[in-house]
């Protein structure tokens, strides 16, 4: 399985009046843990835009299980759960300083043409890349 | 049933690499939404707080069917499609310019005590509310 | 004086801990500001950077008199301060329900080429369309 | 003199359209830097407001002088250049990975009371703190 992990510190530009990371502000740091994914992989996704693919998240569900705070460091995990030609499926769990899972997200992700805007299939370096990650990790 | 519409046009802050709005932020123009039905229903949703009580989230999903980009008034529906005592389900269908789905939501709260940070019950006026605009809206 | 007001709803997500707005989204109510000047001289940005010019700031200055709260609506009023081929100058005052005065700002954005990403002049109508909206509006 | 470094990477959601990080997100790099500088004189911000201060913006001013672009590491260095019992004035310096500076700042920021909302004087151990750290970077 190919997985990763990061650690995000709450800043205060994302906690909002109740003094709770804003519930909307989950979804940067699932994009935090994405780009983790691609530098395990070695993948730059600047690259992969310049080469005309865009991966736009095409469904993401979240649950809010307890809140997060500001100046708190998180841990974002990250696993890519089902990959095809045409799609990639992440889930995402959070955990505070006390280790308490307190968020737990997926996307679904589509490879795009970034000319037509229209859906592709993702380029063959990039699913060899995939492949060889998620094996390795497995044994 | 009680429901509300909203315009909001896409702010260049909210758009991203892609020329896209980044998917962060519909949870943004779903809480505007979410402010319209409190507006319908005559709740201050600031009294609500100082009344001592919050509403996070706890669940959210979000179907990205289409790109908003830069510019373009998005038209927000809301829908209340459940609430009991302690939590609120919305239903969102966000509608371009052109009158195209590009988007859809659904929202899970809960109430808490702003005190204690507990699960707690809605105020017997706030249900009241809900229940008069829910069944005024059916008939 | 070529002059613009535009109404602002506070948002949940805009406000922090301490209940008002974080100091960096004052950048974004600026920018609907400057919308709006677009819109009164019959300017779209969008075309504008499709035509292949950027309009980056180069400078801001922000003075934070009193804070803005959620839901409230404010007033932001912007003026064409200063502008020659290469270079627009904006001045931006902000006012609360009360018409309290509670932000002041300045920006100065410069003409980029798209391609080149470098300083050039604007396009010729461009600078025509500020020259007339800027004189009706003394006279 | 009282002085800290943080490196920021560039995250997807601080991107515009353009692909340059948005004008207003370089508050939020300050932000950073300042915890930083917090951390570094063995202060806890959240502590800080625990205890019923609060420490506004009153004024930034900010020089773009290059555009910071996704997945860049930012360097931001900040230092304490002036400080009193009512007020705080930061510097800002942002270096891109070519060490090329690309953004200048300064912010201004007031003692506030949490429960008043009034100017106060900041509490006698953050000033000796102050002092202690200023005058050892100093020797």
């Amino acid at each position: 399985m190919l997985e990763a992990e990061v650690k995000i510190r709450v800043r205060y530009a994302e906690v909002d009046r109740m003094g709770y990371v804003y519930y909307g502000n989950y979804a940067t740091y699932y994009e935090v843990a994405r780009r983790a994914i691609m530098d395990k992989i070695g993948m730059s996704y600047v690259k992969f835009e310049d080469e005309g693919y865009f991966l736009p998240i095409a469904r993401m569900e979240v649950r809010y299980i307890q809140p997060a705070l500001y100046d708190e460091v998180l841990t974002v995990k990250i696993r890519l759960v089902r990959y095809t030609r045409v799609k990639l499926e992440f889930e995402y769990e959070i955990f505070n300083q006390k280790e308490e899972l307190i968020n737990k997200g997926y996307t679904l992700q589509v490879f795009i043409d970034g000319q037509s805007r229209k859906p592709t299939s993702a380029p063959q370096y990039f699913l060899e890349l995939l492949d060889k990650y998620s094996e390795s990790e497995i044994n």
